[in-house]
């Protein structure tokens, strides 16, 4: 009964729910660029009034880049932390919106603007539940810990000082993450796998300064020859990572995923129809899931060098560079990984040619402990919610913060999102359906009964 | 006796010579910036005073761009036609430069400015010789015209129209460019090959949008794993290129050629050891003369595609692009390679990916006719001023003009210039020896002695 009576609250409140997330949205909380920094301070301010006003203890909390917001309620039961961040993307190019970025607005069934999916709009159906929870029983449902970041968009560079610094205060029974979507945009998802990611950017060069190709063209080393043959080996003709040790740790998925994975039917004509494309491109014996959420990759995502402007300019060039990154999955190795791509690159070089590396990093993967018993409890209040029933799913891409709660808090995240897959995070028109804003609120609502 | 008095007064009046240049190359007349186009209308009026003063019958004559100066004198006897350019190069980087590129002087033996080398000193030798020719005998020594280009460094788009609707009133016996070099920049050189250039850009596609490699990495085509597939294709591991039928029409060197080549002991290590290089990387059974001057080749001059700021963005690009030129000899056909070059790459590209070529153009070797006996006379000309053998060498680049010559006058062409391999043409502190322009005057007083 109470559940219920907190679920109409929700829904007769929604206008407002709506109005306070348009309020943050209008912060234009850009964490990457410094003339945005009294802006980002603003938006932490505006979430620890907003969590006060809940009942929570609720701080801003120093760090040497953007704050941190931090805020308790309760003292006994069952305790969950939850994590998005308040920062967003810039906003460029600003020509390819169909409005201000910064003065979001309804449209349609959509909520417009930059930050509406991410995070703004996801972090806020939590504070949202929170609400609806509190006004329903005049208290929060159990022992929560709300942590917001403000630098997520821009590397998070503060983020494990930081938990470092505050362990004893941030652990909980288990972390939740709202930073992530819908299955297919309609059924309701936990990620169970986020692949990992090592990267490194090179610079091949061979003469000491660009050339003329008509005076030394054919005696001369290109750098640009030398980086073409080199990346094009990367892959072998099947698709696979030649990287001598690319493959070790990469486990095979346990049968009770795989059949869920068969299960969910993805549609991967369609998935790559929207971009334009027909043909899965990757590893040749493995399913269109398997290539994007639990088997490693390997891409260029930059490549450059000569000349590259109107018309032609015949020049042998000095250098040639590259970006290159790795996605990671199950017990690969960054750090074991990216010195055998250093090594293998040293070894194709030829003569008078040198390679220089640059912002080499790398984080592993992370593997969610499904076993934990908060998994399958949520599992079934999203299913209840949505009226589909809910996936354990993987995620192509890093989301580090689940791996740094494992690792430096020892405690299990479980990620929830209700993104869905058009939602332009991180371009123009960025939006949240209100759908995801709506049902997102609820679907926190019954996850909470449910934990605690 | 009358020649010594024409190299006696060449030397007496080196510093009014030297003074009339430096007042040329204080006209900025860059010809691919349109807002430099009133210098270059100023530059031909210069010219056409100076030669006017010579006696020559001297006019502007105007093109959809910049003006040609077309000047006569003389009408009997051979008739040779002398080809130059008074358009330069653009100067920037301007922070680069060790003086104002335009407010010339003589430093330490070198004049020092924008155009100095290429072509205003070079074209200067020429008109120099006739001034001091015209002093000591009152006459210029035969039938000259004197054809001047405004447009070489922005592609000459006038040129082959203007030679096409005035080929009666241009053709000559020969033509006499002064555009190239002294070889390593000691020997005197005449140009008897000069490779052609077919050149393409093309951008490979595949997602119709730049895609996120968390999302997509792993099932979407990537288009720079596709480019550099392709063009580490583009050549064996020997250094040949592997188009088909590209060595169609490709001679070997006359033994005469090779063997005064070998007589000219070049000095590749020092050649590559200047821009940081010591191993010749062109086909490995040919030697490092034939590299550059007679063989063809195939180089990447641009390749981009992805990210390339700062930092790491992990995208998988919905584009690569690259331009690639090929330097050409001996009877290759650039409307014959081109289609090959386009279809070998649309041969290699896998599903999903489209590809769009611009910008493919292409113009053959030149090989110039040395038992005209044009070239015996000047070779034994030169070789008396500079007091070394003068050589019959090949040129890597592309010099369009003397094919033209060729194609549109049916009229054979020399090439004697006599700039240095570190006269920075193209580059800051652009430079010319005092010694090429004193020298090149004498140098031409000779040729045009024993040619006329």
């Amino acid at each position: 009964m109470s559940l219920s009576a907190v679920l109409d609250t929700i829904d007769t409140s929604l206008p407002q729910a709506t109005d306070r997330l348009l309020d943050l949205l209008r912060i234009p909380s850009i964490s990457t660029d410094p003339a945005f920094k009294g802006d980002c301070d603003r938006a932490a301010d505006w979430l620890v009034a907003e969590l006060a006003s809940l009942g929570f203890e609720a701080a801003k909390r120093p760090t040497p880049g953007h704050p941190m917001v931090v805020a308790h309620a309760g003292t006994t039961g069952p305790h969950v932390l939850f994590y998005g961040h308040y920062d967003v993307q810039p906003v460029d190019p600003l020509n390819l919106w169909d409005r201000d970025p910064f003065d979001p607005a309804v449209e349609d069934g959509v909520i417009r603007g930059r930050g509406a999916s991410d995070d703004k709009g996801q972090l806020m159906t939590f504070i949202e539940a929170c609400r609806a929870w509190k006004s329903v029983h005049g208290t929060l449902p159990g022992r929560i810990t709300i942590f917001l970041e403000g630098e997520e968009e821009s590397g998070s560079p503060s983020l494990i000082p930081f938990m470092q610094e505050n362990a004893a205060e941030l652990k909980a029974d288990i972390a939740l993450i709202c930073d992530t979507g819908l299955f297919e945009s309609k059924t309701p998802a936990i990620v169970t796998m986020l692949r990992g990611l090592a990267k490194a950017e090179f610079t091949i060069r061979g003469p000491n300064k660009d050339l003329h190709s008509g005076m030394f063209g054919g005696i001369a080393a290109n750098p640009l020859h030398v980086m073409t043959r080199i990346l094009a080996e990367l892959h072998d003709d099947t698709g696979r990572v030649t990287l001598p040790g690319f493959y070790d740790g990469v486990e095979e998925l346990p049968d009770t995923i795989r059949q869920q994975w068969q299960a969910l039917a993805f549609d991967h004509a369609s998935f790559l129809g929207d971009v334009g494309l027909s043909v899965p491109a990757g590893e040749q014996d493995r399913t269109p899931l398997e290539m994007i959420w639990s088997r490693p990759t390997a891409e260029v995502n930059g490549l450059w060098g000569g000349y590259n402007g109107a018309g032609f300019k015949t020049v042998l060039p000095s250098e040639a560079h590259a970006k290159v990154s790795f996605r990671l999955v199950s017990k690969q190795d960054p750090d074991a990984i990216l010195p055998v791509f250093e090594q293998w690159i040293r070894d194709r070089l030829p003569a008078d040619c040198s390679v220089e590396f640059h912002d080499v990093a790398g984080s592993p993967a992370g593997i969610m402990q499904i076993d934990h018993p908060a998994f399958e409890k949520a599992r079934i209040a999203l299913s209840e919610e949505w009226g589909i029933p809910a996936a354990y799913v993987g995620c192509g891409g890093s989301i580090p913060i689940a791996g740094y709660f494992q690792t430096y808090l020892g405690m299990d995240a479980m990620l929830i999102g209700f993104g869905k897959d058009d939602d332009q995070i991180h371009s123009p028109n960025e939006k949240y359906d209100v759908e995801s804003f709506h049902k997102g609120i609820r679907s926190w609502a019954r996850v909470l009964d449910k934990l605690m």
